[in-house]
């Protein structure tokens, strides 16, 4: 067992690290050029080890190592970043794949069936409002209705897939899961827990369910100086309560998380009592029972606060996604692979959404973490050390050849 | 003594508010059509009554009974709303300043020197940032820098006062304090305390001091789905703290006030923990030793709990204003008066600035406040009874009277 990086790894994250919108750390949207190079750029590393490649009609790049029969295993994540994001996050899952199909080839290992390398297309969900588009393409889903999804200079999706040859109306051929027996993708953890533990692989059970909410606080507006402290109804005063009541529920227990990201106020003025207070709330579980309490404790408590400072709480769903676990038999595959590979491990949650939440509905999925630098991503800071990634991409080659002997 | 309402004041309060933009409750800003035609307007109901009326030179409407020999005392307000505003906060002063004079007419007093009534332009501040504009060139500061002051359709002071036919390097000329003895101005109150207590004139003892911040609470951006609880800076976190924190320290002491008005975050995503968080602070008290108290409490409590949060806060300050004690005379002077009109009075500091603020720094200034419906100011909901706004025209017509005679 070696611990050094993997040089052929570290060279395809910094080639496809110049495919990027001019900027601080990487911007590569979905449906733009700089997209479509990348994949021309990764087509051709492809080619060199043996894999023919092809963009589906949802614009997810497919290499396969056609071989063998039965269906296939699907390794890959995505190549899409987030504005002014990091080379990890999607990337790495992506070229790891393809470094552990080299490995496998170097070594002469012959599969028993396809291996296919995956780079799904608009996972990040930062243009469109169109996340896991190609995933749910590839799923079989029927995505057609979104061509009329705008991104910030008013440009229509099915507009933005015209350079790319594609239209939304023929986006379901993507699907092609029917042929597919399992998936298995590396990540960057996102999070902090690996390096502070200083562990290696990080092995998911599920991935987090959550639940979205925009809150909005009502009290009255009134003048800051003359209005006496005794008698006001401030709905900042009543959002501030419920922030760090939300805050202390999720502390209470394990794996649940609560973020206030977004707030606002109005008249928003400083000498002006806030008369209304809007909030988002974004609650996430790694299982579907432990969110519903976390919800049901956290709407109760903006309820009674509202009551206490009598304002008015109204509380609107926004998104709802439940959890969902890992395959068991993936979950044991990953671990004793990265044993073999003498890398440390631990079991836990991936707090973030992924290709593998939408790919588990349909086949056995897994996912494996390497450490992410300070918990950093979605970030120019974005870092993964090289022997990390280069370790992860060994424990890869083992996963696939366990899943392919 | 009668309580009734006056019919002539009833019949200006409905005058006036005929000059405003259209939309909801009155519109009548600085520099504005509207606020010219409210001049004609009022110039045309002095007329009647023997008045002489100018405008300034910045602004100013003035109308003078001039009479006798001596410092004049001067009566009145503003005419200028904010957008949306209501009929009575300034304009009541004016107009009742005039019916003041039109019921000592009536009965034949003769004042041993003059009376003048004003209209300040720009109390409000609410287009040029050029806040108190004519009660600070009538008290001679010089105020012909901000001229390039823009409004939101980015056209400057300078721009807005041409079709006035004023010149923004003559506004000096405006400077008339020197021949004036003493100021009264009758203003609603903006807040809830007469009518909750049943009373019908404040006597007003100063105006606030107040401070203003903006406060800047830093932490650190991060996914909040995949970074654990007990790992977060969440600067929003920490400003919700802050917020509860100084109205805690507000509501200790009397007289004195917090307000958080304005509020943002960034990123502002729903999913990531906010990294930064921005808010005003405005603190205000009767007294400049309990406005010094209160500043420094809050301060060392808001870095107080930015180092718990692992956290930083910068605190910029945006306003100073001096608390503005009124003159000792002309306190008893409206108490004597509201007793012979049979008036209940309380005193009471105000919590809101006024035109008065200004004049005292350069003559004995006295306030009388009278009741707003529910403490609501700065909104079409204003309103003040016509019962309360006619006794306050009679105290302040027995206030000219003890000062004239």
């Amino acid at each position: 067992m070696s611990d050094a990086p993997e040089p052929d790894l570290d060279e395809d994250i910094a080639g496809l690290a110049e495919f990027s919108r001019a900027g601080p750390g990487i911007t590569r949207l979905a449906w733009t050029e700089e997209l479509r190079a990348a994949y021309q750029w990764l087509g051709g590393r492809c080619e060199e080890v043996g894999l023919r490649w092809n963009v589906d009609a949802a614009g997810n790049f497919v290499a396969r190592w056609e071989v063998g029969e039965g269906p296939a295993t699907l390794v890959g994540s995505h190549l899409d970043s987030v504005p002014n994001g990091g080379r990890y996050d999607g990337a790495l899952g992506v070229l790891a794949g393809l470094h552990a199909i080299r490995l496998l080839k170097r070594r002469g290992f012959v599969p028993r069936a396809p291996i296919w390398l995956i780079a799904f297309m608009d996972e990040e969900n930062t243009r469109f409002n169109t996340a896991l588009f190609g995933s749910r393409a590839f799923c079989g889903e029927d995505i057609t209705g979104l061509g009329e999804r705008r991104d910030a200079e008013d440009m229509s999706l099915a507009e933005a897939m015209r350079p790319w040859d594609r239209d939304i109306s023929q986006a379901t051929r993507a699907a092609a899961v029917a042929d597919v027996g399992r998936f298995v993708e590396l990540h960057v953890e996102q999070g902090p827990r690996l390096e502070q533990q200083e562990l290696q692989v990080g092995v998911v059970t599920s991935i987090v369910g959550m639940v979205g909410y925009r809150i909005e606080v009502t009290g009255e507006a009134n003048h800051a100086g003359t209005t006496p402290m005794e008698l006001r109804r401030d709905a900042l005063c009543g959002a501030a309560r419920m922030i760090l009541a939300v805050r202390e529920i999720a502390r209470a227990s394990k794996d649940t998380t609560a973020n206030v990201g977004v707030i606002s106020v109005a008249p928003a003025s400083s000498n002006v009592i806030p008369g209304s207070c809007h909030f988002t709330l974004d609650l996430r579980a790694s299982q579907d029972d432990a969110l519903g309490q976390l919800e049901a404790v956290c709407r109760r408590e903006i309820h009674d606060i509202a009551v206490t400072e009598d304002l008015q709480a109204s509380l609107n769903g926004t998104y709802r996604m439940a959890a969902v676990p890992m395959d068991d038999h993936l979950i044991e595959v990953i671990e004793t692979a990265a044993r073999e590979e003498g890398a440390s491990t631990v079991r836990l949650p991936s707090g973030a959404g992924h290709d593998a939440m939408l790919l588990a509905r349909y086949v056995p999925a897994g996912m494996l973490f390497v450490p992410s630098r300070g918990g950093v991503s979605h970030s120019p800071e974005e870092f993964t050390d090289p022997e990390d990634a280069g370790r992860g991409a060994r424990v890869l080659a083992r996963v696939l050849e366990r899943l392919s002997s």
